[in-house]
This record gives C-alpha cells, structure tokens and sequence, in this order.
C-alpha cells in the first residue's frame, strides 16, 4: 500500500514536469515558478483516495493479475486528473466559502502573494486534466469517452455547486426548504459523481468498457457517496480539526447539512424556534448553541 | 446583417433551452431560473463578433454557396459556445480585477444576490459548452478534434491571463519588466488565440479541414488579434465609457497596458520617474498625472 503510494506520487512527478513544459505556452521563469508552487501545494496534499482508486478499481477488472508498467502509469494519470479536478473545487469552493483552512494549511487564496489570482489559478487546475488526458490517451479507442465523462461529472458537479450555494442564499429566509430530499439532490451532484463514480467509471473505459451497461454500478457508488457526505457533514460539526485538516463552518455558512436537516425531522417546535434563532450566525455563541441542540438531539454520537 | 443577427440570436434561445432541461442533472426550479437569469445577464449582451465570425469564416471557406438551415444552425452554436467562452472569462476576469461594469451595466458579481457565487457561475458557464458540443456535434467526425481545440484554447487563455495576473502583482515592485514583448506574450494567449483564431478554426473543423495544415492561418489570426488588444488597451484609457460600456481601471490595476510600454520606451528619466511615482494608485489625481504624460508623448490620438 505505502508502495503504490509512492509509484502514484512519481506518476504526479512526471504529469507535473509535462504541463510546466507544455509546448501549448510560451513559458517564462516566473510563470513556470507559479504553476509549479500551486501545483504542490494544492494538487498532491489531500488523502489520495479517489486517485489511488482508479488503480484499485482496475486491478479488480483485471481479477488480480498483475498490471503492466503501462497500465499502472495510465491508472494513475486518470486518477490524478481526478486529483486535479477535486484541486479545482477546493481551491474554487474555498473562495466562495470564505474558507479559512484546508489540509491543514492556509486556504490558498489566503496567501498574501495569492489573493483573488486563485481564481484563475483553479480555471489552470481545470484545464490541466484535458492536457493529462491529450499527451497520453489521444490515441486511444476511449479517448473521447474519457473526455466526455469528465465534462459530464464537472457539469454535474457544478450544478450540485449551484443548488448548494443558491439554497444557502435563499435559506436565509426560508429554513423550512431544508429537507432529506434536498440534501440528497445537493450531494448526489456535488460531491458523489465526481468522488465516488468517475474513479470507477475511467477504471472501466481503460478495460475497455461501454459506460452505458453499467448503469447499476454509477447507482450503487451514487448512494455510497452520499452515505459518505453525511459523514463529511457530522465531522465538519464534531471532527477535530487536528484529523479533518480544516476548520468546519456549515453552521455559520447556514449550510444545509444532514445534522441541521435531521435535527428540523425530529425537533419540536421550541427547538426549531433556537434553530431559526441561531443557525446560520457567525458569532461563536450561536454556533454552540446549535451544537448543544444537536447533542439534545442525540445527533453527536 | 440584422438578418444574420437576429437569426444568431434565435439560436441562443433554443441552445439555452436545451441547457435548462439538461437530462445529466434534476432541475428545479429555483436552479432553472438562476441558470436563466444568470445565462441572459452575461452571454448574449456583448457585440457578437467572436460568434458571428464563424457563420462569415464558414462562408468563405463554402465560396459563396448558400448555406443550409442545418449548416446555419450548427456554424450558430459553434458561434455561441465561443460567445459562452468568452461569458466565462469576463464573469471571473472582472472578479479578479475588481471591476464594476462591463457592457454597460453592474458586473454580474456586484449584483447583491449573486456576489462570490459568481465563480461558480463562470464555471458553469464553461461547462455548457462541452453540453452544446455533445448535443450537436457528437456523431461528426470532427467531434473529438473540436473538443481538442477549445481545450487548448481555453488553456491558452488560462495561461495568459497567469502571466497578465502575476506580472501586475510582480510588476508593483518593478515597471522594469514592463516590455513590448512581455505584453505581446500576455495579449497572444490571453486573447489573440479565442478572440481571433479560435472562431476561424471552428469555421475550419466544419468544413472538414485538418488543423495542422493552416499553421499560417494561425499566425496571422493571432497578429490580428495582437493588433486588436492594442486598440483595446487604448480604449481602456481614451475610449468614452458609453461606447465601450465599461470603465477602465489599468492605469490603477498596474497594467502591462500596451499604453505604459509604449510610454516606458520613449519617455526621459524625468517622465520615467513621474509614471513609477503614479502608475497603479487608485487616486484619481495620480491616474490624471498619467494620462497626461500619455497626451505629452502624443499616445493620444
């Protein structure tokens, strides 16, 4: 495991060294020096899971046998372009979040040096992946699919943006829009296509698979990532910022997270009056008191 | 011409209303309406002429011969994923550089509902095109080579705005690297290669031809378009902002303006030292003082 690890860290070495000589752009020092420094800090830094699990999913197509040098290099491009896509997100979602952390570091646009000039810096992370995917599948019989599958899962992926951030805005004044069923709608498109479904769905084109006959398989792995952003909801609440690498802040982002919408399920109608009261404030005060609730609720686990 | 227009213009209807029953996400109609309004503020708004520019390129290269419904359909919608293109970049252009108008009315993140979600709205901007693609070109042979090109040109794009946003920021400690042709590098890829070329090539891939046998077309596209950013950046110190339906802020925002490099070559110490002392304040007095260094170096014509 440490071992394919560093073979997929090497992969980013070599895709990494392609695009800062990428004969598309006339490259000067400085130019170079920034893509390089944002690259590292943004790209390689998270858990790694949805790039390492493009190799995985493509070893259990191969039923065990052992991957050819080639196949272990072409896995681990897919997954890092997933890599990149998730870098494209983050630094972007940071943004609009105002985010103050991520990984355990300062968001990038926190830099001083940065700034705004992040915004274009993730329109770069963005266009890197369709560079990834033209120096080493151009020719292959799945080259436009692959294609086609990562603008489909950004598409999606933005809508789910979309949903999120205007319900945020219109929740404001209208809490009682905060249901299961939206919630549902917010993850699907926002983090479980493009986490769950893409590494598996670029393990299947490389094994030379039609996306259309497996149907069931995008549906399984839709329901596992929304099963896992309700986890991601709890520890932004109660996950230590040491282990979850940032700061959460879905109560102060009057967020519609599965604990405040499982929380209007089943409260009565007094603690839904302290949820209208103190969701969705920045002052520390009415954070706890959301907590406090949830734990009432037996939320907290 | 109005013809020609207002048939362009019938386009935008029926490929934005494709765009808001897009089967890939479930819609409601909150998110419909936002994608609307979002799509009616920021696409068709602006003087078309990237858009246009494929229907005429497409003529030419067809000598004369009347174009068929089919032919004018599809020559339109290559003609708007350019117009959407450009959409993506200015929503997220007039974040980064603070703006506050742009065709003659507030930047769509001054609106007070819209704010920082208009990052992710320049992003889905972007994501509309691959959509368009694929609704209408998917079975033409010239598919996979046409999403190749505005992936190259969106990262050419991307690149040049790198070198515009990183320049000012290092330019503040030194107007010394203000060159002629450090500004035909930013102008080339920030906006000769979308602006110029990018129409042209469409026009191209339609007509069947291969790319790589019109390197020269290439080049002379991209001096137009470098002779266009000139105008351009004249415009944005001289022009009324009525007819260009902005204000300018280079001066303040420490341009590499073709302007200042042009003043920076033939001005003497003494008017050297007046625009270090003046160049990129918001003051109104110091962007005076430079303006009218600019009409002392006959630059106003």
């Amino acid at each position: 495991m440490a071992d394919l690890k560093s073979t997929f860290l090497n992969v980013y070495s070599v895709l990494k060294k392609e695009l800062l000589e990428d004969p598309a752009f006339e490259w000067s020092p400085d130019s170079r020096d920034w893509v390089d420094r944002m690259l590292d800090y943004n790209v390689p830094g998270g858990k790694l899971n949805r790039g390492l699990s493009v190799i995985d999913s493509y070893k259990y197509l191969k039923e065990g046998k052992e991957l050819t040098e080639d196949e272990i290099f072409l896995t681990s491009a897919l997954g890092w372009c997933i890599e990149w896509l998730q870098a494209y997100f983050l630094v972007l979602d940071d943004i609009m979040d105002s985010s103050h952390t991520r990984r355990g570091q300062p968001c990038w646009f926190r830099l001083p040096k940065v700034g705004l000039i992040a915004t274009n810096d993730g329109v770069l992370l963005r266009n890197h992946i369709p560079r990834i995917l033209k120096n080493h599948f151009r020719d292959k019989a799945y080259y436009v699919d692959l294609l086609d599958l990562f603008n489909e899962v950004e598409f999606q992926t933005a809508s789910g943006q979309m949903i999120d951030l205007i319900t945020t805005l219109e929740g404001e004044k209208d809490l009682s829009k905060y249901t299961l069923s939206l919630h549902r709608r917010i993850v699907q498109y926002k983090t479980a296509y493009y986490s769950f479904y893409l590494p598996v769905a670029c393990a299947l084109l490389m094994a030379g698979e039609n996306l259309d006959n497996h149907v069931d398989v995008k549906n399984i792995l839709v329901e596992m990532g929304t099963y896992f952003q309700v986890q991601d909801d709890y520890l932004d609440c109660f996950g230590a910022p040491e282990t979850i690498g940032k700061i959460g802040t879905d109560i102060e982002d009057f967020k519609c997270s599965w604990l405040v919408v499982k929380a209007l399920e089943i409260c009565n109608e007094e603690q839904k009056k302290l949820l209208h009261e103190n969701y969705g404030k920045p002052d520390p005060a009415n954070v706890a008191k959301v907590k406090a609730l949830y734990h009432e609720l037996n939320l907290q686990v």
